[in-house]
């Protein structure tokens, strides 16, 4: 119970529930495996578990904690298990957790420098030690003309990039009297679903979104890019702005940043690069082939949330030259005016995002790059690359099945040989059995399966299972198929 | 250290780690009043002590929580000092941060229904309790035709509606062909910077953002609004959202949301009523009144992270037509596709927001809610709301000062009458201080200090002890002037 007068939770309460939370949460990753991977719940079976009303009274911490294990842990779909394979990962890790309690607890906001200069300087100090971990460019160093910020994701990193471009395209025209109709941006036909809302949001509209073409491997055609942008331009038309893909969402194509970046500079174009997860290989210098040409870039984005062992929500985007980005998305209302941002000598973060406020995420990347330093990123990434593709192997071998696409990193887009249905049936008797979770995707107008390696706590004996549960499944739902 | 094989922590480790960190936040807030409110560092200052380069091998835990304390601490602006009276509040309690720990542990993504039930269906359920205990409409609710959501701030909730109210206008045409710079947006010359920034991404452009005139007390005038609407469509423009402020950042001014909300249906605008601190208050019956006309909202939005003990990022966002927001902001590439979206019966809150990605944040709120009981929250809305009277009562009666603005609530508007170079060194010698923080506002053109009572700790004795201060460096700042 709280303090009687108060109703606060006195110092003394909060190191018991505190720690009895963290106890908590360690349990949980002991006893992970122990639940189905992907919930169970039927849509309105957790809200039908909570009380109609809300409570007049207060409750014992106890209480609350205890319905976290009864009425919650039911609807919850285990990301951090080590049998979660779906989507991308959005993995996790003990110093990246403590970090972000700090920052809870500290409940400091970014918004100025002013209003924290601590938040601020550290962000920017780790987002210029990754230019030097991932091998970027320098020009996206804070000391050189362009930085470094945390922002929530990379859909509002690109939708950044994409305001940037505009305004540059248009020399701030379009936020002051708004867009025309005219400015064309592209990526290709399989970019993240975010620069299609990105076009919307920014006034762009999707008619004026080109999705390119892509080759064989589903990465984009520098040739079809140009020979777009050139049309376009004959057509009365504006282009403005690029996204390029290093690791697309549906099957980890890495698009030819080098010949997209050359075709952005003859143009004058602004080039965004979105390597949303698969930045984080570039920790290790023999997969940093994929991000060649980076160097062209105006921008750049990659999430430590989801392959960097840091709890959402951490997504770091450079761009070059942040004159313009700040020239973009400044406001300077009465109230938040100060010495330190006249002086000229800070950046205020809340000038290169979207929102005003903004909490201190830096503390959590901080954690997770000491407390692993560079060696133990580069252990993981290399394991799970290793994982996945002795996983690719195997798939190879087994001639019911075949890869959907090349499996360059740790992403592997596969399927049975027998057809959607089966396809259809094996992924959902394999989620539905609890013992792992993969998601789909289209490729080539047929349904794929994707089988991504990315947990901290994956194994190889779990990759190992998981492929004997495959194998399992797909007997059964080939038998299923024979049937009349 | 990590575990030596695989560079993790250990569930071991994380549970020492753990209570080392819940331990160190407790402290933190037992000896919070001995730092410097505002930090004095300079600008520079906490990068200079950080290591130029990142680590190659990782480090013990208790080094880097050692470094927290010597290298990041004073680099800190206490926001959660009793002694803090700037800006608005942005508070924190002992429920929140560890309903946030648990969210942080969880790791689970709320992008879709599917990604993890109980995350959309807690945030469904608890900001529906949220409309009876703040009494909004009905139609909020997601049993009705609308729905809450959590945001992660204001700005991005105003930009939603921002968004909806321009699809509305065109049916749904802006999305599909781009703005056409004639779309035009409605606020007070007193409403927050966001509103200038949401029109710019959103491609209206900030010509066509209309700043009304406001009355006496900040408040936006009804019949300006009116005016300004007829004379935009007399020249072909096409006027699509309103938005009223109750409580302005500057001054807490409350526009008179049932005359704007007549206008807003006379015209068919969408209206948006942006409560982001004030709305809080709406939990009093007795303050209700601030919130009358809201009935006539499209949308409405507050944010428990300023006024409500729930650490950022937690704001809440309604719609009265849900239809509308999805429309505007969904997307549904195949790899996200899944049977519960299909099936109509779930929401999947990615069409609510811009990102794709989501943390757990309802457990929080959640948390607070129960931990508070509405009687707790009550208690300490009431308890702010008279510290901040008494303070201004304080004001009235000594004759170097005058109150600037109204006091509704819990902001002060204040100055010394001596001119704004009194105020300024006034408010600078007490931030230098460390004793407290409080910041500034123009109002009619002239400097103007702003308190704000909204911390969880700040109590009757901290108030007394401010007001002291400001006597007492006033009596300097006064004798300052006199000399030649």
């Amino acid at each position: 119970m709280a303090d009687q007068k108060t109703f606060h939770m006195t110092p003394g309460e909060f190191r018991r529930h505190g720690h009895a939370t963290v106890d908590w949460i360690a349990d949980y990753y002991e006893r992970i495996e122990s639940y189905p991977v992907l919930s169970r719940a039927t849509p309105g079976q957790i809200r039908a578990s909570l009380p109609v009303d809300p409570p007049s009274k207060g409750e014992p911490f106890s209480t609350i904690l205890a319905d976290v294990e009864k009425l919650i842990l039911p609807g919850i779909t285990h990301w951090q298990s080590p049998n979660f394979y779906a989507f991308f990962p959005s993995n996790n890790s003990g110093p990246s957790i403590l970090g972000d309690l700090l920052s809870s607890g500290l409940g400091v906001q970014g918004m100025l420098w002013a209003t924290s200069p601590a938040c601020t300087e550290l962000e920017t100090h780790v987002l210029d030690w990754l230019v030097s971990m991932l091998g970027l460019p320098q020009k996206f160093l804070s000391t050189n003309t362009g930085g470094g910020v945390i922002q929530d994701t990379a859909s509002s990193a690109s939708l950044c990039a994409l305001l940037a471009a505009r305004e540059r395209a248009t020399n701030f025209a379009s936020n002051q009297r708004g867009c025309d109709g005219k400015l064309v941006a592209y990526a290709s036909s399989q970019a993240h679903s975010s620069i299609e809302k990105d076009v919307k949001i920014a006034g762009l509209g999707l008619d004026n979104l080109r999705l390119i073409e892509v080759d064989k491997n589903f990465a984009m055609r520098g040739d079809a890019l140009a020979r777009q942008i050139e049309q376009d331009r004959h057509a009365g038309l504006v282009p403005c702005f690029v996204c390029a893909t290093i690791g697309t969402t549906s099957s980890n194509a890495i698009d030819p940043v080098l010949a997209i970046g050359r075709v952005c500079r003859e143009n004058n174009l602004w080039f965004h690069v979105d390597a949303a997860m698969s930045g984080t290989a570039a920790l290790c210098p023999e997969f940093r082939y994929t991000h060649d040409g980076v160097e062209l870039a105006d921008s750049y984005t990659f999430n430590p949330h989801k392959w960097m062992f840091t709890n959402f929500d951490c997504n770091c985007f450079y761009v070059a030259d942040r004159k313009v980005l700040i020239q973009t998305l400044s406001i300077l209302p009465e109230y938040l005016r100060n010495k330190a941002t006249e002086s000229g000598a800070v950046f205020d973060y809340r000038d290169w995002q979207i929102p005003l406020g903004r909490r201190f995420r830096a503390l959590k990347l901080w954690f997770v790059i000491r407390h692993y330093g560079i060696e133990g990123l580069q252990y993981h990434i290399r394991r799970h690359i290793e994982l996945a593709q002795q996983f690719a192997g195997w798939v190879r071998n087994d001639s019911r099945f075949e890869l959907a696409a090349p499996a360059p990193l740790n992403l592997v887009c596969f399927r049975h040989k027998g057809g959607d249905d089966v396809n259809q049936e094996l992924m959902d008797s394999l989620n539905r059995s609890g013992d792992l979770y993969l998601t789909h995707t289209r490729l080539n107008d047929r349904l794929t399966l994707r089988f991504c390696v990315g947990q901290a706590s994956t194994t190889a004996p779990h990759v190992k299972r998981a492929w004997a549960r495959i194998q399992e499944e797909a007997a059964k739902a080939e038998g299923e198929k024979r049937l009349p």
